[in-house]
């Protein structure tokens, strides 16, 4: 019989990352699986390869960062996760779950699913564009709009 | 701690059936919860408000039914599923799954999911279709191409 062993919640901070967040708690414990969280901080990129770099726009991405590890440290406190299990990654919010999900060697990633249809669909949500890339499982979680 | 109480698995009959039902399987027992199989049986529709009903077609249409019927009974026995809880259905898979789903008032949907990307992506997988209209969550299990 199969089993989960090391499961991956990816959290927004948006208002239904409780509801997300209890499913991946139950099937963490269902299966007595080690649970970690990501969060990846979405912000415009700056471009690299010019050499036009504002120190300000610098500034504000390390900001938004720290602000987004020290919500997941406070989530991780509640949910029972430990620090180390508290990833943060800034970019493509699809790229960087999976790679984070392939690096610890994760079975479950579980993400939050609004249902969306149509043009969203095509424009892509979180939950569509994990499950289309992922090497391994993904539990989309019904969030009720 | 919220749990799943019906669990559906959405079986193709392909070489994966197998690996997405012992995960299905898995999550049942983890859960106790009931678990439920549904095929739908894919075939050229025949247009019912044309006069012109070819009998052959329809003769042809019962044949796949009863077959996959036969098939999705065999199933629910190795899978220790009663015959009342395995669903047949033909038409449209993604419309289908969905208002079984309703209809029997199931809280998880499992299937197997190819990770397509691309192209592939907007064409559509029973997995994609299923995750986007579903009103319950959606196990999407990773098939190895």
């Amino acid at each position: 019989m199969p089993s989960y062993s090391h499961i991956l919640l990816a959290v927004d901070f948006s208002a239904s990352t409780d509801a997300v967040a209890e499913r991946a708690l139950a099937m963490s414990r269902a299966f007595s699986a080690r649970l970690s969280l990501v969060h990846i901080v979405e912000f415009v990129q700056i471009d690299l390869t010019s050499e036009l770099v504002i120190p300000q726009e610098l500034e504000l991405d390390q900001e938004l960062v720290d602000i987004a590890n020290r919500r997941l440290q406070e989530l991780g406190e509640k949910y029972g996760v430990e620090a180390d299990a508290c990833f943060i990654s800034q970019g493509s919010t699809k790229r960087e779950i999976l790679r984070i999900a392939e690096e610890q060697d994760v079975d479950l990633i579980v993400v939050g699913s609004h249902g969306r249809e149509g043009i969203q669909l095509l424009l892509g949500s979180t939950a569509n564009a994990v499950l289309h890339g992922a090497g391994c499982d993904v539990l989309a979680v019904r969030i009720q709009d």
